[in-house]
Parts: C-alpha cells; structure tokens; sequence
C-alpha cells in the first residue's frame, strides 16, 4: 500500500509540480495591504485543492483585522485514529530589492534542478509536497489518521492575530499533534527535527529627561540629555563579549548538555557560515559557545530599534526631552518571559540614571519550546526521514521564534513535529527564493511515509 | 529727534506687528530642502522690507550652494560717519514634534502678551524690532550712520557657506563694528550684553555591522548589533558626571578667571533657573562648575539625534545593519574644533569594536567668540538699554554658538554687538516657540536709542 502511494505520487510529480507552479504566480504578500486580493486568492485556492483531496468539512474564516484563516477537517473513519493538525502559511515575503531577481519573482522558473519564486520554499512548496503525500496516501489505502488543517496568512508578519483565533477555534483545532514543515533542514543529505526553538518577550523602553526638546547650546553640559542617557542604559546591558547583565538573567537557563554540544558540533555550521550569511566584518557573542550553540541554546538581548532628536538629513543641535529603544530578548528553557520583563525593570530601576523617567511596556510574551524528541510523532518521522535519505536525520534546535507553536501547544495542548525541506541556499525572505526539487521530491515521500508510520503507531 | 522717533515707532507698533506675523508665516525652515521655495520667498520677503525703509542698494545673492543673501547698503550723507552691519537670519529650526504645538507654528497666534510661532523670537521679531528702529531713526532725523544689512538663511544649520560669501564680498561688507540682536536677555528685567560665544562643530557618525537587516533569531548574540555598538560607543564619551572623554578635550581650554566667576555669580541664574527652563528631574554635569559657568565657560559633547533599526509602532525583531548619530560640540576659547574633530577620530579609531565600520562626516565648524567690553559701539548700546530698563544691562557669555560673530571679526576685522529681546522662556528651537511683545517694543526703542548714540559717538 505504502509503495503504491510512493508510486502514485511519482507518477504525478508534474502534475504538482504546475500546482505548485499556480500557486507561486499568487503574490500573497501579507505585509503590503495592496496584496489584500491576491491574500483571499491565495486562500481559496489552498482551500479548493484541500476539498480536491477530499476533505469534506473546509471553510475560510475572513478575519478582517488579518487575513483568512483556512481550515478543514477530514476524519478518518478509523474511530480510533490519532489526529494530526497540518499547519501552513500561505503568505510570503515581500520581494525587494526586485532587480535583484534573475527571473520575476511570480512566475515559478524552473531553471536546472530548482523552482525559482518567492513562496517557492517559505512555504508554498512544503504546503504542495504535504497536499501530494496527503492525496498519494489517501488513494492507496488511507492511513488511520484524522486530519486537520490550519492555513494562516500571516505568518511573515508574525502571527499576531492568530492567537485569537486559535482560542476562538479550539474544540475544532483539538489534535494529538502538530505538524509543521516550516522548519527547514541544515542541507540537502542532511534530514532535520527541529526539537527546539527559542521564546520570545520584546519592549519599548521611553526615556524623558526635559520636559521639550531644548537648546543645546543653552542646556548642554547642564541636563542630562536622554539620548545619552539611553546608550549608557544599552551599554551596561551587556559585558564587551556579550554576556546579557540583567540581574539573573541565567538563573534559570537550562545548562547545554555534553552530549547535545557534541551533537551539534557535527552540524555543518561553522563560523564561516555565519559570516557568510550575515555580511558583518567579525562574529562577536559569548565567547564560551560556538555560533550555532549561541543559535539554538542561548538567551539573548537585542536592542531591535532606537531614536531620539534629530534624525533628518543635516543637523539641528537640539538636546531632545526623548529617546526611545526597541528591546527583545530570545528565551531558552527555562526562562520564563515574565521573569525576564522583572529582571529587565529591575536593571533599569538601579542604572536608569535619576536624570530621567521611564517607562517599559511590553508587546509579547512567548517562552521557549522544546518538544519531546521521543514521542511517537517525532518517533515516525525520525523513521520516515532516515528511509529516504538513508542517513540519521539531526535534531537541531532553531534560534528564531515560531509563534504558531507555542500557541498550539499553549491552546492545544498539542506539541509540533518540525520539519521542512527547504534548504539554507534557498534564499527565504531574500531575491532568488528557490526550491530544489530533488529535494522536494523526497519530501514528498518522506511526508507519505510518515503518515502511514503515525496511523499505524497511533493504533 | 529721538523723542519723535520713539513715538513714531509706538504709533506704527500695531503695522509692524502684522509685518512680523507675515514674515512668520513664510516656513523658511533651512534644513529641509522641500522649503527651498519658502526661503527664496523669505530672502525677497526682506528685502523688500529694507527696500521700503529707504535702502537705495538692496541685492540678494542666490548662493546655489546654500540659500539666498540678502544685502543693502544704506549710506548716510556724512562722510565722517560710522559704518554698521546690521546682521540678520531669516531662517528658521525644524518644527517638530508637531504634536507639541499649541497653535501651528506657522500661523503667528497672538495669546495674551504673547506672539507664537517657529522664528517668532528666534529671529524675525528681532529682524522686525531692527526694521521698525530703522524706520523710526529714518523718519525722524537719520542718525549719521552708514548701515549695511546682511541677512543670511543658513544660520540655523551652521553658517557653512557665509564664510566663502563673507570673503568674496569683504569689500562690500567693510564696517567699523556688527550688530546682532540674535543673543537674546537673560529675563525681562534683565538687559543683557553677550560678550562671549561658544563656538561649535557638528557630525554625523555612521555604523555599519552585516550588509543587511538581519534576522534577530538567527544572528542575535552571533553578530553584533550595531544599535548596540553605537550605544556603547556613545556612553565612553562621557564620565558619569559629565566630563567628556575625547583624548585632549580640555587641553587648549582658557581656566575660569576668579574674576569672572564672581561675576557670574552675580546673575540670577542658580540650578532652579536651569531646572524650571527644562522641566529635567534633576541637573547633571561637570561638578566642579555652576550650571551657568557650565552654559557659557565650558564645552560640551552631545548627542543630537539616534536612530537605528525598526522604530515604528509596535515590534519587528530586526538585528539593523546600521545605526546613526548626530553628535555636536560646543567650544569655549581657545579650542580649536578641527583640532576637536581630530579628537573624535582619535576616540573612534579607539572604541569602535572591530565588528563595526565607521564613518564621521563633519557639517559646520566654528570656534568660540570673546569680544572687546568697552568699545563705542558695546558702550552706545549699554546706554541705549539702561536707559529703556532703568536697570545696568548684564555682561554675559552665552552657551550658544552664533557663526557669523567668528566670521566678521575674521574676514571683516570687526567686533559683534550682542545683544537681543528674546527671553528664556520663548522656547526657541522648540515647540510653542514665542514671543513676549512688552519686551520687544521695549527692544525698539532701545534699538532707537542705540542707533542715535553711535551715530553720535562715531562722529
């Protein structure tokens, strides 16, 4: 059964191949409200492919404060099949610099053994390969799954409603597990379990010493001037190497362990690749951790945004009665993000200089997750993986932060399987966004493979 | 003569005060180049205006470079007497945070004894008091008195092309003594004479770290931040107390005579002063000085204006490519700002962190001003004020920086009068910037009194 729906899905690659094709050329831009049709588009297009599948329940909820949420629930008849939710964005980046582009960024060139187009990776070609091992399974003896989807738009712009409607949705959206194939893997002989990523709590921190913005020639030297101030503030929050100096700040950081630190040295992610990813002169972070384990395991503190005074071109000797910062910081297990925000008041309420007031207001909240590298999703995929690529897939842990995860396990109670099949020299979020299609393909069935081990496991 | 001139200018007080609103009307803010239009329109605006007083040369040099001069020479018919160059700016600082305004800047709201609005006192109340003392004088018995007029648009954002003008025109130009009511009083009974400026020098200082905006999960605490950079390199600049920390700063500066400390002493500007002016919590900088002594005696290093990254409404977890800062001294004799200049390289090349690229880009540079206390035109104007106030006008050093007073006394061999009817509290630079219009009619007829004492005193 499983080696007919393999055969099946080989059979159809072309077909997939020009689906994918199709929905590429959607430029569903969550970011820029002009794409707002092109986001319905791309909505009802996901939505109809689902039904073409066989789903018999799918619906688009509009969300006019975001963009529509697709859903749809095709339960297995097997009463005792475990339930899985697919997740997917269907939104992607936008596409500046364009004359960057060697081919335009909607039209889906295949140039040798890639998809050239923006979405072609991030996520457009992971929804695809998740609808072609959904329909392969489906013909050839269904496995004892019920499935669920949740296609959100607004992914690229952070998730920021989907909370809400996670809330609003939760008997529907109730599943065993998640499965999210947005994670990527580190190459392409190197099958990755994204088993952690890291949490986030960011703020506005707002600095007033005078009441208006003043002279500086009458007040300088005379009143401290916030702008000043603030940098004194972002300097001391670090040591020169870059140890974050909020008071406990580490307390609760869970220790990286030998073996995971030896794990992760086999990665290919050296300091060259960081380098070369970044552009800077020179890496710069704690010294006692190698870039990547700085990635995935340890806590950070960024200053995301600063201003005050005169920013225009030219120059006015002002000293501005303002200055504010953007700060976030990146959480690993176990920090709990409203301790962090604590930790953070309380280092300004000791280094904010007595020249000044202050105010910190914080956006989200969202602590790190680690998912169990055991469990009997993970377990399935693991096995999946390895029988395609013929090697181990890696468990890595991730440096960004996935909202949607921490959501679902929050409002679900339902823990993520990360994946993907997206490479790093796939360009996401840059011009020349591709997909490798070799790759793709053995997604593909790496994903069918799957579904028949979790149906048979979850039994 | 001068009884009648002093009526006549009482009698015409409310056509010069529509004049005035008019010339505040023109948004001749210097440093934006949408206002191109508006200072062309303020240059011939003026000019006109010495035109009508009777000026029989009056040019405007359009300055491509920079904007428009306007020039007049206005003769007297005695061959013997004196020669004045009435200096004058008819642009204006920025207006924002727009928001903070009471009334449009632009629209010359008359509150009470009050006259609101951007260059109200900061100075075409003042170029409108010279004007309306001119015209009086004129009508009245001319005092034997050559007057030239030199009225730029380029001093709020450092005089930098005046100086090529000042020199091509020397000549023209030539004098016996400036006259610039552009240095305000130090309160409404408090006639003052400014016999002292600090000059200035201004920069703006680039960071650069990776090539691009990164993603702050997968680079944070890999590549350093360059908001955080500049920060750290901001907050080294200065002691905790306020002392600046360029190598060589306070070498060249001239110690505080004993003399002039008691002197200083004498005027009501105690740290309440300072703190009521600015709303600031509390005072700060160099201990050892009074808050006044600190304003006119000693330099300072500010930061003018910060910005880095994503600084609009809510959050984007960006790690900025670059960060930027508008940095400025104020100089006190005999500090040398290219010297100064040379001092911030130094401290640049020092502490920027390897992980950064820098660059400075210098804008003006002007060195401070000391001017001659008992010369017949500093004496004709303490007369003229005492005479109006009934009280001895006050010798003060201002912490401001006036480029055009360097530049005379350079170019032209001639000493500034300093003087002004401007008030602490008219929040120049500022938001609801204004005018107190008892004090200004008070200033024209000093203005009068002034112009018939030198023309007396130069014969």
């Amino acid at each position: 059964m499983l080696e007919n729906a393999i055969k099946h899905a080989r059979a159809n690659e072309s077909r997939h191949l020009a689906a994918l094709q199709d929905f590429i050329r959607i430029p569903s831009i969550s970011t820029n409200p002009d794409h707002r049709p092109d986001m319905q588009h791309a909505a009802s297009w996901a939505a109809e492919q689902i039904q073409s599948l066989g789903a018999p329940t799918v619906e688009i909820f509009a969300e006019p404060a975001s963009h529509p949420v697709v859903y749809a629930d095709w339960p297995s008849p097997d009463p005792l099949a475990p339930t899985i939710l697919v997740y997917g964005h269907y939104d992607v980046q936008p596409v500046d610099p364009l004359d960057e582009w060697e081919s335009e960024p909607f039209t889906a060139q295949q140039r040798g053994e890639f998809l050239y187009g923006r979405g072609a990776s991030d996520m457009k070609g992971q929804i695809i390969a998740l609808f072609a091992a959904l329909e392969a399974a489906a013909k050839h003896a269904a496995p004892a799954v019920n499935f669920k989807f949740l296609l959100e738009g607004q992914e690229e712009i952070g998730s920021r409603q989907l909370n809400d409607f996670i809330q609003r949705h939760c008997h529907q959206l109730a599943c065993d597990i998640s499965l999210n194939v947005d994670a990527g893997m580190l190459g392409p002989s190197m099958p990755s379990i994204t088993y952690g990523l890291r949490g986030l709590v960011d703020f506005e921190l707002q600095l007033r010493g005078p009441n208006r913005d003043l002279h500086s020639g009458l007040f300088g030297g005379i009143v401290h001037n916030p702008a000043q101030a603030l940098c004194e503030v972002i300097a001391g929050m670090h040591t020169s190497q870059g140890q974050v100096l909020l008071p406990g700040f580490y307390d609760t950081v869970r220790p990286l362990m030998e073996e995971e630190r030896r794990e992760l040295a086999r990665l290919p992610r050296d300091d060259r690749y960081y380098l070369e990813g970044s552009g800077a002169p020179q890496l710069w972070g704690e010294p006692e951790f190698t870039a990547l384990e700085r990635e995935g395991t340890r806590p950070t503190l960024e200053v995301n945004g600063i201003l005050s005074g005169f920013t225009g071109e030219g120059m006015k000797t002002v000293l501005p009665a303002r200055a504010m910062a953007k700060i976030s910081a990146r959480l690993v297990p176990d920090q709990d993000p409203l301790e962090v925000h604590n930790q953070l008041e309380a280092y300004l309420r000791v280094n904010v200089p007595p020249t000044m007031q202050w105010q910190l207001v914080r956006f989200s909240a969202n602590p790190a997750v680690l998912t169990d590298r055991s469990s009997t999703g993970v377990r399935a995929m693991r096995e999946a993986l390895e029988e395609v690529w013929r090697v181990r897939p890696v468990f890595t842990r991730g440096g960004g932060s996935i909202p949607v995860v921490g959501l679902i396990q929050q409002e679900l109670g339902a823990e993520s399987i990360l994946t993907g099949f997206n490479l790093p020299g796939d360009n996401i979020h840059s011009p020349n966004e591709r997909l490798h299609l070799p790759t793709w393909r053995k997604g593909i069935e790496a994903l069918i493979r799957f579904f028949f081990k979790f149906g048979e496991a979850g039994n």
